[in-house]
């Protein structure tokens, strides 16, 4: 048994203490650095951005990560990516590790560091080092939300979130906060791909996308002593969290004023499946329309045809909510009150469409937001 | 030798006539049905959407150039796409090539059939049918325009072109038109990826993208006569005439303010060239900047990183026109001058952003237009 803890976040599970300060990093005078801190060790997995131009701060993990699966705190800053930064940008990157070890007394190599924000401009390190002390000083238990507001950046809302699994041996807690979206760690890889690798806003890959998972182990147990359905119900959990952090980034994705699920349904396999839900998610057509609110299966259907993957168009049906639109690839006459009911899908501000291919027994969902006005307008008037 | 005519288009080489019609299938009354017609039977090269969604008239066409590489009209209707109408719609398709055999007193399969235009109606029969008399009557030796501005839809301007190669032995010409964009045939492939398949507006691929080359023989010349400079010659001329007709599609995209060559240079191959440039002109965030007019290199650069093609980030220049912003992967300081030589830049209604990766030998061009708020409206308002 699981269950969602209000106000939940990265400080929920034990052990852990975070913190959030305004460093002026930012113009906005927003907060813009954040510590999250672990009493004991934890156990770390990270995966990060797959984009050729990797961000300093992601260089410097994955070199520190390479031999030892551990990590004790994670020192974060909105508002300069130190991505295209060259030497330096690397040698600050490290600074920052090094200054946050010396402040918590802790062994080298034990602190993370992600950056978020303008690309190419070296990291106001000035700023920087007289964050550090305050962070540090500034930890407490009660800190989720100060840690998930101080890492945002053009998103606006706190995306923070915490689950309880209750097992026979005791209980064990899931916390989470994000901005941006990444891929994942071994054992769990596949749930990535269902949440945070399931969601698009425009299909980008940023420079400094990460995701890292620590696990203290203060809850007292051990995953390997998990029955079996007890550890199915922690991976649903993780899921759980997982998914709701990475909707929450669809929710306040740039301009967007929808959240849609894009179900694919009877599909050769799963890779299969997400890969055409994610493929529909990116296609502008189809996300106009739905900013526009017209039900256009039209749309849909052609970008599922255009995916790659595979499909028999005679095959299809396609539903908006409950409403189906199309059976066997061929648009169905509505009468009035079904058009009504379509229409009132569509109007919602989340609703779901379910493509069913009928030709084998996977399925998927994607998470995707409707292409506005604001979207060109924040892309089209923000700079780096 | 060779150069672009005035004013040509598909009528510009020997023996071609044509006409356009207002048969009533849209509702605005502007002209939605077009013929084009070859004195002799000409030789045929098409290629069609790889969406695995195909209209009606793609599936017959496919089919009848399965066994003969001939044709002698091309029948086009705008206004409906015949595409998720089925079996009928398929009937439909072939009746309309029947019906412009008979009129034009031709043998079975000598004439082939386009259609565009909304999804998932039948086609209104009885006006395709009374439209056909009409096209046969009204074809003529100067109907470029008339047959260029009958096959669009929601795009505005006419697409058409014409050149002239003068050989030795004495002048081919070769004309066209456009709406949409697709694939090509066998020889001059690569040349299709270099043209219609290096624009894009959104990245959609439609269920009714053809791409359709007659060639009549009437100019008293083969292809296998010419000397091989001569060869060269005509394919460079045909690629103008594609890239002439490819370009005119990106500047006429929905909402487009402005027409962008991405240009990748020193890449490792022609092709990674290509798909990187590709990748870079469906960023929406990259897209964005350029409607924005803002010389936005981090969003270039990071889409780049993440095409999935290779690149060493420390590597790459970047160029806005001739003003060179990034060198080895990190941002060059501007002065008063060149930052005022940049904006101008980038205020421009058509320039070209050349990456230069610095890791082998080839190059490629791809041509975009920005993302803009007319887009949006376009597509959020249109319904099929």
């Amino acid at each position: 048994m699981y269950n969602l803890l209000e106000n939940g976040g990265v400080c929920s599970p034990k052990g852990f203490t975070a913190s959030g300060i305004c460093a002026g990093i930012k113009a906005s005078g927003n907060a813009d650095m954040a510590l999250l801190k672990s009493e004991k060790a934890a156990r770390c997995f990270a995966v990060f951005t797959t984009n050729k131009v990797k961000a300093a701060p992601v260089l410097y993990d994955k070199a520190a990560l390479e031999h030892a699966h551990f990590a004790t705190a994670v020192v974060v800053n909105s508002g300069n990516a130190n991505a295209c930064t060259g030497e330096q940008g690397y040698k600050d990157a490290e600074r920052m590790a090094t200054l946050t070890e010396e402040a918590l007394n802790l062994t080298p190599k034990s602190v993370l560091v992600c950056s978020t924000g303008v690309i190419g401009h070296l990291m106001p390190m000035d700023k920087i080092e007289a964050g550090i002390p305050k962070l540090v000083e500034k930890l407490h238990a009660d800190a989720s939300e100060e840690f998930g507001r101080a890492i945002l950046t053009t998103d606006l809302a706190l995306k923070s979130h915490a689950v309880e699994i209750h097992t026979e041996k005791g209980v064990v807690t899931i916390g989470g906060a994000c901005k941006g979206s990444g891929d994942f760690f071994a054992e769990f890889r596949a749930d990535i791909a269902d949440s945070f690798n399931a969601i698009t806003v425009d299909g980008d890959t940023s420079t400094n996308d990460t995701c890292i998972l620590l696990a203290n182990g203060m809850s007292g147990l051990r995953y390997e002593d998990l029955s079996l359905s007890e550890q199915g119900e922690f991976r649903a959990a993780l899921m759980l969290i997982m998914q709701s952090l990475a909707k929450d980034i669809v929710r306040d994705g740039e301009g967007a004023t929808k959240l849609i699920e894009l179900r694919i349904e009877k599909a050769e396999s799963h890779e299969e499946a997400l890969r055409m839900a994610r493929f529909i998610g990116t296609s502008n057509l189809a996300k106009c329309a739905m900013f526009g609110e017209d039900p256009n299966w039209g749309r849909i259907l052609s970008s599922a045809g255009s995916s790659g993957c595979n499909m028999v168009a005679e095959h299809t049906d396609l539903f908006f909510g409950d409403v189906k639109v199309l059976e066997g690839g061929r648009p169905l006459p509505l009468d009035e009150a079904q058009t009504a009911a379509l229409h009132a899908v569509v109007r919602q501000r989340e609703y779901k469409v379910t493509l069913v291919l009928n030709i084998g027994q996977a399925s998927a969902s994607a998470f995707t937001c409707d292409l506005s006005y604001g979207y060109v307008k924040i892309n089209a008037e923000y700079t780096t």
